[in-house]
Parts: structure tokens; sequence; C-alpha cells
């Protein structure tokens, strides 16, 4: 059995040797650039271990996840379009670097080079490959519109939120574990709950990305503490604190304060005083029992599932 | 046999009835605007028609015919933000009513409906299928880059102008034909004719639309005459007549006078002068000649193609 920072390594092999066409090179460019930043390559190593499951030959999972590599990536191309951002893993991003015009259709060539790397599945398998694989990009891109359209809106509610993120986020990671279970040879059940393993650890993934953002050591976790804060950003903290303080204190988490770092202060105070680091966490605990419960319930040897508490602990236990 | 105003109305028909997602309805109801602004639907009709040469049932090529229709307006709604277009069919551009952040997505999620279209493909052709469309889908982006590539050009020669308008118009109408030999139940060979019918068809298709823009009758044409002229657009005849006329001539065509009725009508009269129409007519009739010739090539009997020149003759004697 491979570790996953084994399968890290042979993704990391797979990806410069993705042949794109020479021409037109100011479409494929991009691609080569934005494929080759690096990243912690969670989705495609997700695959490979979920098919790892079922088949020793793992390399039967390596063209879906490049698949869903490409497909994640070609997501980042096109949210940063949408979301204005100048810089993805401290690099320009494609759109900074070579106009919005070309990100927008070097994004629709990763899409049309996703299902290239789909498409070679085993026949046996394909079409199962295909419906999974297409309710998981449709859901992506629902998730995408929702988070723009929670921007406009002042009465987000947490079970909106939370099925924002996993629309978002979640469904990805459910998406990756399951096609890879079933490229490997996984049964019905046991793909359903790869899925459901992958999308509730996605959504306890999500939560805790909006604790860390408040609570977390910016050393390790990368970006400026309060980020969300700062940006008026409808987190689960920001929405649970806004279910439970007094209208006299709501005030502070939409406010516009001159100095970023006093607002973080305030409304740090105030998710201190209702105690929303605590409910974050339970909440984020509550998805992760979720995700261990449907690990127990794949009929696979225990030792097998080694590699998934891992991963757990990789993507969860990051720092606070 | 259906007549080609007949499959142009099954197609109308199925369109309506598609089901998308009811939410988010902003994510949707775009696709549903686009997918209902009418248009003649040549695109499906001839993934139809190529099916109905090899099969009674065309209704297995029904998801076929709505994939390539709904990839096709993909990739308007993506143009058109590229080309900064406000109206579509005289209605206004789906990023013009929505914004561009939604139409990037909302073309995004077109992408994926597509292949779910595709993916109801019958397993004995559904590899073959995957394949064609994604080489065709890819053949249409690249045409894309190429096109915007050109418009920052001035060395653009017209083996590259020919490549350029077959990958972003002709592939698609190769694909298509293509596509629906295969879902009908052609073999390789005829498969391979069908998309040479539908490529060749595909690039008179364009060079006579640069004929017609300068010397077509407006009122039937719908778009005003030297539209191509006044933009400086690099058509076949432009680029003709820049490797034919004298230094001195040259200027006129890259020109910004201040009256374009002036400017027209000098470029016409260059034209005019160096017999470009009638070039670019021979160059038309060059792979108008070839697309008859691989319809006669096709191993199917004489009275099955009638249909097809009735699409020739539907589509290329529009009016001039």
């Amino acid at each position: 059995m491979y570790t996953p920072i084994q399968l890290q390594e042979l993704i990391e092999e797979a990806i410069p040797q993705i042949s794109y066409p020479a021409h037109p090179s100011n479409l494929y460019e991009p691609i080569r650039y934005i494929m080759n930043l690096g990243g912690k390559r969670i989705r495609p190593v997700m695959v490979l271990m979920a098919a790892e499951l079922f088949t020793e030959e793992i390399e039967k999972a390596l063209d879906v996840a490049l698949a869903i590599e490409t497909f994640h990536n070609f997501t980042l191309v096109h949210d940063d379009i949408m979301d204005n951002a100048p810089l993805r893993r401290g690099k320009q991003t494609i759109h900074e670097k070579w106009g919005v015009n070309t990100a927008i259709l070097s994004g629709d060539v990763m899409m049309v080079e996703s299902n290239k790397h789909l498409a070679k599945a085993d026949i046996s398998v394909l079409k199962e490959v295909l419906e999974t694989f297409n309710l998981t990009a449709q859901g992506v891109c629902e998730g995408q519109q929702l988070d723009m359209e929670f921007e406009q809106r002042n009465n987000v509610n947490i079970p909106e939120y939370i099925n924002m993120i996993r629309l978002k986020t979640a469904v990805l990671l459910g998406g990756a574990m399951k096609l890879g279970g079933i490229v490997g040879g996984a049964g019905k059940t046991d793909a359903d709950l790869l899925y459901k393993f992958g999308e509730n650890l996605g959504i306890a993934f999500q939560l805790q990305d909006d604790i860390l953002d408040v609570y977390g050591n910016p050393e390790k976790f990368g970006k400026q503490v309060g980020g969300d804060i700062i940006a008026n950003k409808k987190t689960f903290l920001h929405l649970t604190a806004l279910a439970l303080a007094a209208e006299e204190e709501k005030k502070v988490l939409n406010s516009n304060l001159s100095s970023s770092d006093e607002k973080v202060k305030l409304v740090t105070a105030l998710y201190d005083r209702y105690q929303i680091k605590a409910l974050a966490t339970a909440e984020m605990d509550k998805y992760l029992k979720e995700a261990y419960q449907a690990l127990a319930d794949l009929s696979v040897a225990d030792e097998k599932k080694t590699n998934f508490r891992m991963l757990i602990k990789q993507i969860l236990v990051r720092e606070h």
C-alpha cells in the first residue's frame, strides 16, 4: 500500500507528463502553468487512495485522478476571475498574467481536458464514472453561484451556508472518493460510503477553515488572521454570532471600521462572548463524526483504512 | 425520412423539455434563456440527419443532438463575454443581462449539461462519442483563441485564416455530422466521411459569410453591409486583397476613416479591382466540392442523401 505522500508523488510525476497540444501556445501555456503551481493534490490523492481499497493496480485510477485535479484547477481559474483575485498560491493568477479572455478560454479547455482523462476509464465503469463526475461538476458550479449570491444577501441562514460549502467544496471531495472507488472496483454501497466520507470531511474541512481564519496561528495558516472578518464574509462563525448576538452587538459584524485591527479585535471579542469557536468546533466535529462513521461502514479490512485516518489528520489537524 | 424542417421541429420540441435544476435559479435561468432564443438549430439537425442515414430510430440521436446544441450555445455565451457583445439574436447577451460572473458560470454548467446529454449514448458507442466530442470541443476553443490572437496580429496569412475558421466554425459541423453517424450506426469510413462533409461545408459557409458581409443583400443578410470592413476584420477577402494589392492601396484596408460609408466604398472598389469576390467564391467552391465529394463517397443509397443537398442549399445559397 502506498502512503499518502507516495500517492502525492505519483500525481506530481504524472502531471508534467500530461501532453497538451503545442498550439495555440497562449491557450495551453496557462494550463501548464496552473497545473504545475503545486498544492497538496489532496483531491487526486483521494481518488488513488479510494481505488487502492479495492485494487492493487492503482494506475487504473490515475486518469480519473488527473481528471479531478484538472477540473479542480479549472474551477480555480474561473473562480479567480469572478473573485478578481490577483494571486493563487503566491503566483499571478491566469487572468492577471494572460488577461481575462484567455483565462476564460483556457479554463474551458481544461474542462475538455478533464473529460478526455475521464473518457479513458474502463468501459465497464464508464457510465458510472461520467454520471458521478457530471453530478460533482454541476454541484461545484452551483456552490460557486451560491457563494457569489450570498455576498449580496443579508439573510443567509446557517443551513443555507452549510449547503453552499457542501456544494462548493465538499462535493468534489466526495466525488473524488467515489470515483476512485468506482474505478477500483467498489460495489455501489461502498462507493456511496466513500462519497459520504469525502463530503462530510469536506464540510468539516471548510468549517475548520472558518475557525482558523480567526483563531489560527498566522505563521502556520499562511493567511492574514481575521481576513474573513475584515471582508464581512458570511462564515459559519459570522452567521452564528449574528443569530445569537444582541441587536446592538450585531452592528460590529458588518461595520466598516477604518482600522482593520480594531475590527478583528472587536469581532473576536464578540465571538468569544458567545463561545462561537466552541460552537463551530462542535459543528465541525458533527461532520467529522459522520465521515468516521462512513469510513467504519466501508466493507474493507480495517488496516486498509489507515491512510484515510492519516488523511483526516493531515487536512484537519493542521495546526490548532 | 424526416425533412430538415421536421428535424428542426423535433429539436425545438425537445429543448424546452430539457430539465434543469430549479436552484440556484440565477445559474439555470440564463441557460433556459439562451437555449430558447431560437436560431436555425443547424448543428443538432445535422446530428439527426446524419443518424437517419443509418437508422430509422433517430430518437437514438436526440441526446447527442442536444449535447451539440448545448455546447454550441455555451460557446456563444463565453464568446460574447470575450467579444464584449451586447446582443445575440437581437436580445441581450447573458453577461449584459446577468453580469459577467454569472455568464462565465452558466456557460461552465452548460458544458456539464452537454456532457450529461452525451453520457446517455449507448454504451456500445460511448467511447467513440466521447472521443469525437472532446476533440471537437477542443478544436472550437482553439479556434476562438486563434481568432482573438489574429485581432492583435498583422501578419496573418491565408492558410492560417482557413485553419482558424476550420477550428472555430467548421469542426463543430464536422463533429455534429460524425456524432450523428456514430450513434446511428455508421462504420468508421462513413463516420469519417460525415466529418469531412461537415468540416468542408463549414469552411465554405464561413467563406460565404465573409463574401456576404461585403456583397450580400443587407435586407436578407440581416447585418450591416461592410461590417467586417469597418472593423478591419481579417477576413478571407481582406487577407487576399492584402496579398495582391500594391503597397499604396493596402493603406485603405487598415485605415480609420472618419466616414464608415466612405471606407466601405473604397475597400469594395479595391476588392473589385482585384476580383476578390471571384477569388473568394472560387475558394468557397473548392471546399464545397470537397463536401460534395465526401457526400458522394458515403456508402448509403443516393436517395437518402437528398436532405444533405437541401441542407447545403439552405445554408449556402441563402441569398446571393
